[in-house]
């Protein structure tokens, strides 16, 4: 097995020797050989299979690291990550609506549904008066039996009370408000940024302290242009991926 | 001052108790009462100034936490955010001219330029045979003087030896692409998660080991479809946001 791996990377060629370690190692990972979740070999190991040394093998790990292959848990080692789930976001599209087409089998948990009155961030959001009523709804999503992400949505009333007897459990709020509520969408505006799982991100995504979270702010429009559903949604970094397209704008010049 | 606060708080109003303090000090951080990277009252002052109970204390603070208006450390207690740099993103643009219009001085750090052979997945990426050469060009991006992201690049040779002695510290690549190189750009695909800092990351952008990262995978081709730029970025999650507007597709329906 060893003199086997040691055949595979051959010194002085074009290639560094990291690299071809690098590739060796991600071919490994996407061929299922290192299967997700299991402990890469430490590095001493992989020194020792492949006749290399320590700063190769890390800079071949750092590298595949970066590309989201494997990750470290200080003081355990080094572990492949699983493949990602992914939503194309270069069209408006829920959640349910963007997995389902991909074979994925999506199911809501309710924490939470209850008419409050608008705070005044919500307001100025949704463009409404403060206090006025909306409802928050608050909902843990759940890929193919895993929990993905946390969802802290708020509606206007009255809009929001033809969604209060809906099935929110299998259906989108997207879906319910176009079918049942007659209310097409227009657009949505995002802000996707990084941060740290607290304790509510912990309990719910089943994440650890710390964890690292993607975070979209999203506030959608009807057709006629008014806010109409603002929320905060909290992605597994680990376990999803926004992924969009973009066309470069031709100026003048 | 304590009274004075009392004062702004009113039980039994239609709008509950935490809603009420959280809008206030959410007035107090966006006015700069609370400037951003002070320590926020702990929550056992505010209990007392305000004269309301520890839950909902816990509540607006927990609010203001998912808004990513303020974060905890460990420890040390509450901290206000600073305000967050964005870039649009939905057209494809260079960083430093999407941010330099809006007021932003961006100035490029080049780690890094070296013509390497092209890995296995950079060469799968850029539709290139493996071992072929490319420029590996490693930046970090300051705006305003402050670290805000780690970039790796890579791009075929023999474009990229047409970039070999351009203005990389002051220019875009995409702007080199364009007007130094005749090579006019077309779209780009993007991948975005979250992760957390490696000790790469931290000694780049000059956070903390574990700070939360959001990472982008981009592929951009020329206005022929050829992909010529593949990268990976890595922002600061406490520092930047990337934002977009999507719009709902109508279906046939």
């Amino acid at each position: 097995m060893q003199s086997k791996s040691k055949l595979q990377l051959v010194s002085g060629a074009p290639t560094p020797l990291y690299t071809q370690l690098k590739d060796l190692l991600r071919g490994r990972i996407l061929d299922g050989t290192y299967p997700p979740h299991s402990r890469m070999p430490s590095e001493h190991e992989l020194c020792a299979s492949f006749g290399v040394s320590r700063i190769t093998v890390r800079q071949a790990l750092g590298d595949l690291q970066k590309e989201g292959l494997i990750f470290r848990i200080h003081g355990k080692g080094t572990f492949v990550s699983r493949p990602k789930a992914f939503q194309n976001v270069t069209s408006l599209q829920g959640f349910a609506e963007a997995m389902s087409s991909m074979g994925y089998e999506i199911i809501n948990r309710v924490l939470d549904f209850s008419f409050v009155p608008a705070d005044a961030r919500v307001a100025a959001r949704l463009d409404i008066a403060e206090g006025d009523e909306v409802a928050a709804i608050r909902r843990v999503r759940l890929l193919n039996r895993e929990p993905v992400s946390l969802e802290l949505t708020w509606i206007p009333s009255p809009l929001a009370r033809r969604l209060e007897h809906a099935d929110l459990v299998t259906r989108d709020v997207f879906l319910i408000l176009e079918n049942d509520c007659e209310t097409p969408l227009g657009h949505a505006d995002l802000a996707i940024d990084a941060v740290l799982a607290d304790d509510e991100l912990t309990e719910a995504l089943r994440i650890e302290e710390g964890a690292p979270v993607l975070r979209i702010e999203r506030l959608t429009h009807d057709a006629a242009g008014r806010p109409i559903d603002f929320e905060y949604l909290y992605f597994r970094g680990d376990a999803f991926q926004y992924r969009l397209r973009t066309d470069r704008q031709r100026n003048g010049a």
